[in-house]
C-alpha cells in the first residue's frame, strides 16, 4: 500500500523556468493518476522518473490551457510508444472533440482506447471506485465550469493478530475473513474477529482544489482531509484580483482548511507576477500552520506524511 | 542588417530531456519569425532569452503534433502578457479552427488579432515580402500535406564609394538614388552608379525543410541555399523505416544537399531511438562535408557563417 503525489507543474497560467503550469501526479494503491496537464507535462513526468504509459486515469478540472494544453502531446507520446492498454479521461464535456481533433488531424489512429467521462457532478459525487480506491469529483467555484477531485483508498483490512490467532489454532483459510472483518464459525461455535485482529490502518485521502474562489459548495468534499491541494494564485495584496478572476488568496485557502479541519494543506497555482511563493507561504500559515508550498518535483509521501 | 537562426527543439516525435520537439526562431533584417511550434516552444523561447512579443509570422509546416502542439499555449501567453500588436500565421486550412477552439473554450477573447494564411503552394510561392525580406512555400513529401520554408533577404543597398563621391562634390540628395544602383543626372550628364558604388554585400537565404522523404518536387526551392535545415530522422541502420514513415535518412539530407549545392546543411529531427547525434553526423559528412546538427539551443549567425 502506498500513497504519493507528486507536484508536476506549480505554476500558473504563466509558464516560468521554475514553475511548469499545472499538473500533479497521484500514486494511490497501484494506481496511477494524473491530474490536469499543463503544457509540458510529459517532460515533467520524464524528468521526475515517471512511467507515463502506467498512467490510467487522467481527471482534468477545467479548460483553461494551463490545465489542459499538455494532454494532445502526452496521448500522441503514448501512441508513438505503442501503448496498448485503454486510458480513462475524465473532464468537461468538450474535451473529448477537442483533444481528438487535434491528433486525428495528424492522420494518427491512436493504438489504444480512450474511455472519455464527462465531469458534471452538482456535489460530491463518486466517478470511479474498485477494490482499493475511490475518485469523486465535486464542482468549484471559477470562471467557467471547474471541477475538484477526491481520491480516497478504500477501508483497509483488519491487521491479524498472530499470537491469538496461534493461540487458538486457527488455519489458513480463515485469515481472509478475519482481514475482512467477519467473525468466524468454528464447532457451531461464533469467533468474534476482534479477538483476532487489530484496527487497520487508517484509509488516507487527497483533496485537490484547482482554480476557485473560496465557496461553501466545496466545503464538504474537502472536510477532514489528510491533505488538501487548494490554489492561492494570489497574495493578500493582490485579494481585489483575486477576487475578479475567480482565484483564492493565501490566506484564504488556508481559511478554507482551518474551517473544515484538513489535516495538511498545500497550496500552489502561484502567479508569475511573484518571484517565490515565500509571502504566500507567510499568509497562509499565519491561519493555518500545516501548510507546505508545491514546488515542481515534489514527492509527498501522504502514509508517512499523516503517520504520526 | 542581421540574419540569425535559434534551434528551440531539435528532436523528433517523442521529445527527451536534451531535445525539445521541433521549433526554430529567425531573425531576419529586424523581423521576428517561428518556424514550427511543438509542445513547450515558449518555454524554450524564454530559455535562449528570446521575447515572444516581438515573433510577427509563424510558419507551421504540418499538422502532426511535434510541429504544432506549442501553439494554443504560446497564443495564451501573447494573450495574457497583453499583446496588441498583431500575429500573421501560415498553415495548413485546418489550422485555424484547431487553434482556436483550443483557445476559445476556456472563454477567453484574444486581445489581438491573428491573421491566418492558408499554406498551399504547390511550388516555391511568396506568401509575405517587404522591404527587407521575402518568406516562400514550397511543398514536401510526407504522409500528410507539409510545407518548407524559405526566408531570404532582398537585394541589398549598394555600398558607397566615398573617395568618388568627394572627388566629384556629390551631395547628400544623391545618395539614396546611388544605394539603389540608379544613375545620376547632372547638367545634362549621366553619372553611372557604378563609378559611386561597390557592390552590395550578398543577400543571404535560409531554407527550412521540415518532415519529408526526398523528393525532386523541392529541389529549386533548396538550390544553392545559404543554409539549408533538413530533417534527418534516421540513420543508414534504419533507411527502410525512413521510405516507410515518409522520413530521410542522415545520408538523404546530404545528399540532397550535394545535389542542389547548398552550401551549409544544418540536420535534426533526430530520432529519439538515438543516444546522440554523432553517428548521423558522420554519415552526413561522408557525402557533405559542411554539415552540423541541429542542437536546442545553438545560435547560428547566418551571415557570419557565410562571410568567408
Amino acid at each position: 500500500m502506498s500513497f504519493s503525489i507528486c507536484i508536476l507543474g506549480s505554476g500558473a497560467a504563466l509558464p516560468t523556468g521554475q514553475r511548469a503550469p499545472t499538473a500533479q501526479y497521484v500514486e494511490c494503491n497501484n494506481r496511477h493518476i494524473l491530474i490536469d496537464c499543463g503544457e509540458g507535462t510529459q517532460l515533467q513526468l520524464r524528468k521526475f522518473g515517471i512511467k507515463l504509459q502506467r498512467i490510467s486515469h487522467i481527471l482534468i478540472s477545467h479548460l483553461h490551457g494551463d490545465h489542459f494544453f499538455g494532454l494532445p502531446g502526452l496521448i500522441s507520446s503514448m501512441h508513438l510508444l505503442g501503448r496498448n492498454r485503454g486510458l480513462t479521461i475524465y473532464g468537461p464535456t468538450e474535451l473529448q472533440s477537442l483533444l481528438l481533433s487535434f491528433i486525428e488531424v495528424g492522420g494518427h489512429k491512436l493504438c489504444f482506447d480512450i474511455k472519455f467521462v464527462v465531469t458534471e457532478s452538482k456535489s460530491l459525487e463518486t466517478i470511479f471506485e474498485d477494490r482499493l480506491i475511490e475518485i469523486q469529483s465535486f464542482p468549484l467555484k471559477h470562471r467557467i465550469h471547474t471541477w475538484g477531485y477526491r481520491i480516497a483508498e478504500k477501508a483497509k483490512p483488519f491487521h491479524l493478530n498472530a499470537a491469538a490467532i496461534a493461540e487458538f489454532g486457527l488455519s489458513l483459510e480463515d485469515l481472509p475473513k478475519l482481514k475482512s472483518g467477519i467473525n468466524l464459525e468454528k464447532n457451531g461455535k461464533i469467533l468474534q474477529f476482534e479477538k483476532f485482529t487489530f484496527p487497520p490502518s487508517p484509509s488516507l485521502n487527497y483533496v485537490y482544489c484547482s482554480d476557485t474562489k473560496p465557496w461553501t459548495g466545496y466545503e464538504k468534499a474537502i472536510e477532514h482531509a489528510d491533505l488538501m491541494y487548494h490554489e492561492a494564485t494570489f497574495t493578500d495584496q493582490h485579494s481585489d484580483r483575486a477576487k475578479q478572476t475567480y482565484h483564492s488568496t493565501a490566506k484564504q485557502a488556508a481559511t478554507m482548511a482551518q474551517k473544515m479541519k484538513v489535516k495538511n494543506l498545500m497550496i500552489g497555482h502561484f502567479s508569475s507576477r511573484y518571484d517565490g511563493s515565500d509571502q504566500h507561504l507567510i499568509e497562509a500559515k499565519s491561519i493555518f500552520e500545516r501548510t507546505i508550498c508545491a514546488e515542481d518535483g515534489l514527492w509527498i509521501d501522504l502514509e508517512k506524511m499523516t503517520h504520526f
